[in-house]
C-alpha cells in the first residue's frame, strides 16, 4: 500500500506561498478588468467533445485531454470488434470450401478465383472487406505453390497438409488484420468511448457560451474569464499540463476603440503589478494580407505570415529561404526588404507602410485602423508601457482578421510574450452565430508570475498569515488565551492558539518559521490577573496588556 | 457545421451576476479561514489514477472520471486481442483435427475427447483458457448428434456437412468468446488506457500532498483548499457532475481545541454570511462505537451507523429493521431504545450518555470529548449557531475516528447539510505516512448559495458592476470622453465608454439594462468647454462638471 504519491507529468502543486503570490497576480487583473467594465463568467472544465473537437487543428485535437465515458464504455467497441471477426468466418470458410472441393481436373488458380468469387457474390459477400481480400490475394501464390508440390500425395494426405497451412495462416491473418483495422485504431475509436474534453482554452467555450445564452445576453458583451485550461503537450521548461488563462474580450462591436481600451488595460495591469517597461507591440492582419497581396502570395497568406513570425527566432535568411520554400518568388521576397528593416517611431514605421502598401486596400485599411490606434494612445498617454508597431507580428494563429497584440516583458529579463490577443471577425460562426466580430486579450499568469519573481517585485505583505501565536500552557490557559483570539479575529486579525501544550521551543519555532511578528504567553498570573503578556518577535520586548490593549496593540 | 451548442449533462456555466455571488460565498469563507490561521494550497485537477483508485469504495471508483491516455492509448489492449485471437486458431485446429480425422471404427464420443486432451497436452495447450475448453464442451452433444445422423452418408458429405456445422459454431462462437473476454471489460481495460483521473473530493489529494511534501510541512499544518471536484453521479436536482468543495483541515495535532475551533469556525463564516440560527450538530466515532459494543454489534459497527445515519430520513421503526437484517440482535436493539427518545440540553444528553455507556471505555472516551468542546463553546459563546449533540449523526463515511460534525440551515429552510466534516486519526496511513492526526470540515458552496438566495441575503452590492457609462456620439468625443475614463478608472471607478457611436437609445438601453447608475455625454459644446455633462439615472438630474469634480461626484 505504501506508494510513493506525486503529481501527474506537467502538473503542480502549489504551496501557500505560491497560492498567495498567484492570487496577488489573479485580483490585481482581475480588479483592472472589472474597473474597465468587463463582467467575469465561468464556463465547465470539461466541454461536449464535439465542441472542441475541429477547433484548434490537427494538433490541438491530440493535445486535447478526453474523458472516458462511464458505465461500460467499451460496449459499442466490442460490439464493432464482434461484427469485425466475421472475417473468421469468412476466412475459414473460404480454405475449407477450397480444400474441400479438390477437383484435380481444374487448374487450380481457377479454383481458387472461383472460389472468390462465388463467396464474394454470395450473402457473405458484403461482409467481406478489402483487409480480407487483399490478405486472400497475398497467399494465392503461396497456396497455389503448395497445392503443386503435393500433386502426388493422395487426397486425405493433401486435405492434410493443406489444412495445416491454413490454420498456420490463420494467426498472421488475424494479427495483420486487427492491426490494420479502424475500429482498433486510437484515434477512429476516441468518439466511441469518449463523449467529453477538457477545456482547451477560453476562447471556445466563451463563442460557445455567447451562442447558447445569446437571448440572455445584451451586446456589445464584454466578458472577463480566469480559469484552468489542460493540454497534453510535452511537459517542458515552463511548460505545463494545465495552467491557467486570463481572457478579456468584447464581443458585439466592430469599434477602434476597444482596441485602445485594450492597450491601456494591458498598461493598467503592468503598471499595477510594478513591471516597468513592458513593450506593447501591435500589428494588423489588413498589413499582412496586404504585403501578401503586394509581393504576390496573396493565396500563400499563412505560410508567409508563419514565416515572418519566426523572425526574431531564426532571423531574416532563414525567414527568406522558408518563403522560397513554400513557394514565395524571389521577385516578391525581394519586395519584401524595406519590412525587415523597418524600424523608427510608429509614425515613421507607418510612413514606411504607406509607401510599400499604396496598391492594396487591405493594406491601406490596415494602416488606417495602426494609425487611429496610435493617435489615441498618445493622446491618453501610457502609465508605463510602450505602444510599438511590429509588422512581423503574426501569433502564428490564423483566426486573427484585425488587431494582433503581444506583450513582452521589460528588456533584460528573458521571457517569451506575457500576454496577446487580437480581434477575430467570426468568433461565434463555427457554433452558427454569424458575424459577431470579436477582440480580445489575455495574460500568460505563469510568465508574468517568473518575471515578477526574478524582479523582486512581489510586495511582502501578500504572504503574510497568521499575526499573532498564542502559546498553548495547558486547558485552562488555552481557553483564556482563545476568548482574546475571538477577539482579536472579530477585528480581522489572523490570530491563532498552538494546538498542543507542547513545549515551549517547538511553539516558538512555530512561530518563527512562520515570520509570525507577535506571540502572547498565558499563564496562571495572567488568568489570575486577567492580562495578557504580549511579546514583539522582532523588538523582543513583553508587555502585559488588557484584551482591548492586546487589539489595539496588533491591529 | 451548426450545431446548437450545450454544456455537458451534470454541469453549469455561471453568468457574471452568478460568478460574483458565489465568489462573495467564497471569499467570506476565505477570510474566515485565513483569519483562523488556515494557509491556501492548490493540487492539480487530475491526480495519478493510483493516487484516487480504491480510496473511495467500489462506488467511488465507478464515480471517478477517467482521462483517456495521450497516443496511441490502444496499444496495449490491441495486442491483448492480437494474442486472444489465437482462440480462433484452436477453435479451428481443433475442428479440422476431428473431421478430417474421420474414423468409423471408434466411438465418436471418444475420437471428441481424444482429440480435445491431445490439443490440450499440445504446445498449443498453454494458450487455451477455460472459455474455449468451456465452448467445447457446450456444443460437444450437438456435433456428435450431427455426426450420428450422417452415418449412412459418404465420408465427403459427412466432411461437407460437419464443416459446415463448424463454420455455423465459428461466429457464435466469437460472440460468446469476446464478450466473456475480460480484456474487453470495461472494468478491467480501464487501467489499461488511462492512468489519470480527476480529483474526486479535496482530503485524497491533501494527504497525498501532505506525504509528498512532508519534508516542507512543519507540523501541525493548517491548510484551506478552494477547487472545484468532479463525479460521475447522475444529475439530479442541486446535485452536478463539477462542484466546489471548500476544505479546512488540520494534521498533526490531536489536540481537541481544533474541534472547539471548527465549532467557532462555522458560527464565523454563517454568522458572516447573514445565516443566523444555523445548527451545528456534533457527535463522536467513539460514541458510536461504544454504542455498538454495548448492544454486541461492535463487529457490525458499519452496518450500526449506516443505519442509525437514516434516522431523519426513513423514521425509527425502518432503522431498527434495517438493524435487524443486518443480524444486530433484538435485544441489542432493544438497549437502543433510549438513544431514539435522547432529547434536552447538551449537557442532559451527555448525562444520559453516561448512563447508557457506563461499561464501555470507548464510549466513555468520546462522551469526555464532547463535553470537552461543549463547555469550552459554552464559556466563548458562539454569534448565531447552536451546537447541538447528535448521537445519530454518523455522516455514513467510514474513516472518522472522533469527532463528526454537521450543518443544518436555519429551521424553515428544506435543505440537507450546508456543511460537514470530522476527525480522522490516520489521513496520510494510505500513501505510507502513519499515525498522522487530521480535523477538518468542508462548507457546500452550492447548498449555500441557494439558502442565501431563498433568504434573500446576497447584499445588492455585490453584483454592482459598471458605475458610470460614457455615451458614444463619435470619435472626437469619444477621445475626450476616455480622458475622463482614464481618470475615473484610475480611482478604481468602473468606468466605461459605449464602444461605437450608435442611436442614444440603443445606449441608454445598455446602461439601463445594467444598472448603471451614472451616465455622461460628451458634444462638442462639451469638448469647447472642457465639460462634461454628468446624469444620475436615478434622479433624472443633469450637471455640467469638469473633470475633476466628475471624479468626486462619482466616487
Amino acid at each position: 500500500m505504501a506508494q510513493k504519491p506525486s503529481t501527474p507529468k506537467g502538473t503542480r502543486d502549489f504551496n501557500p506561498e505560491q497560492v498567495a503570490k498567484r492570487n496577488y497576480i489573479f485580483s490585481t487583473i482581475k480588479s483592472q478588468f472589472e474597473t474597465f467594465g468587463f463582467l467575469p463568467i465561468e464556463t465547465p472544465s470539461f466541454e461536449n467533445s464535439s465542441t472542441l473537437m475541429g477547433k484548434y487543428g490537427e494538433e490541438g485535437d491530440r493535445l486535447i485531454f478526453k474523458i472516458l465515458n462511464s458505465g461500460d464504455y467499451l460496449k459499442d467497441l466490442r460490439n464493432d470488434i464482434i461484427d469485425s471477426s466475421s472475417a473468421n468466418f469468412i476466412f475459414s470458410v473460404f480454405f475449407d470450401t477450397l480444400i474441400l472441393g479438390l477437383d484435380e481436373n481444374e487448374e487450380i488458380e481457377d479454383v481458387y478465383d472461383y472460389t472468390l468469387s462465388s463467396l464474394v457474390n454470395d450473402d457473405l459477400g458484403k461482409e467481406i472487406n478489402s483487409l480480407v481480400l487483399d490478405f486472400f490475394d497475398e497467399i494465392k501464390e503461396k497456396y497455389i505453390l503448395l497445392y503443386k508440390s503435393l500433386e502426388n500425395k493422395d487426397e486425405n494426405e493433401k486435405r492434410y497438409e493443406l489444412i495445416r497451412f491454413k490454420n498456420s495462416c490463420f494467426v498472421d491473418f488475424f494479427k495483420e488484420y486487427l492491426n490494420k483495422l479502424e475500429i482498433l485504431n486510437s484515434t477512429k475509436v476516441v468518439s466511441k468511448i469518449s463523449e467529453k474534453a477538457l477545456r482547451y482554452d477560453l476562447t471556445v467555450p466563451f463563442a460557445r457560451y455567447v451562442v447558447q445564452h445569446q437571448n440572455d445576453i445584451d451586446f456589445p458583451f464584454k466578458r472577463y474569464q480566469i480559469q484552468p485550461v489542460w493540454r497534453a503537450d510535452r511537459p517542458q521548461n515552463g511548460r505545463f499540463r494545465e495552467f491557467y488563462q486570463c481572457d478579456a474580450d468584447v464581443v458585439g462591436s466592430k469599434s477602434l476603440w476597444q482596441e485602445v481600451e485594450f492597450v491601456q488595460l494591458y498598461d493598467n495591469v503592468f503598471s499595477a503589478l510594478g513591471l516597468k517597461g513592458t513593450t506593447i507591440k501591435i500589428n494588423n492582419r489588413k498589413i499582412l494580407s496586404g504585403i501578401a497581396e503586394v509581393i504576390g502570395a496573396s493565396d500563400k497568406l499563412i505560410d508567409f505570415t508563419v514565416a515572418l513570425d519566426k523572425l526574431d527566432k531564426i532571423g531574416e535568411e532563414k525567414v527568406k529561404e522558408e518563403m522560397l520554400s513554400k513557394g514565395i518568388p524571389q521577385d516578391g521576397i525581394d519586395k519584401l526588404q524595406p519590412l525587415f528593416s523597418l524600424t523608427g517611431t510608429f509614425e515613421s514605421q507607418i510612413e514606411s507602410l504607406k509607401a510599400i502598401l499604396s496598391t492594396s486596400e487591405d493594406g491601406k485599411k490596415g494602416i488606417e485602423e495602426l494609425d487611429f490606434i496610435n493617435k489615441a494612445i498618445n493622446e491618453l498617454g501610457l502609465q508605463s508601457a510602450i505602444l510599438q508597431l511590429d509588422v512581423t507580428l503574426a501569433r502564428g494563429l490564423n483566426y486573427y482578421t484585425g488587431a494582433i497584440f503581444e506583450v513582452s516583458a521589460p528588456e533584460g529579463v528573458k521571457m517569451g510574450s506575457i500576454g496577446g490577443g487580437g480581434r477575430y471577425d467570426d468568433l461565434t460562426g463555427i457554433f452558427g452565430l454569424k458575424n459577431v466580430s470579436g477582440v480580445g486579450i489575455s495574460f500568460g499568469l505563469d510568465r508574468i508570475y517568473i518575471v515578477l519573481e526574478k524582479l523582486g517585485l512581489f510586495p511582502e505583505t501578500i504572504t503574510k498569515s497568521t499575526e499573532v501565536l498564542f502559546i498553548n500552557f495547558g486547558d485552562n490557559e488555552a481557553l483564556f488565551s482563545l476568548k482574546a483570539v475571538k477577539a482579536l479575529r472579530e477585528k480581522g486579525v489572523k490570530a491563532e492558539l498552538y494546538p498542543d501544550s507542547a513545549k515551549m521551543k517547538k511553539q516558538m519555532n512555530y512561530a518563527n518559521k512562520r515570520n509570525i511578528p507577535f506571540v502572547v504567553l498565558v499563564g496562571e498570573q495572567e488568568i489570575e490577573n486577567n492580562v495578557y503578556t504580549l511579546k514583539n518577535m522582532a523588538l523582543g520586548e513583553q508587555s502585559k496588556v488588557s484584551i482591548e490593549e492586546l487589539v489595539t496593540a496588533i491591529k
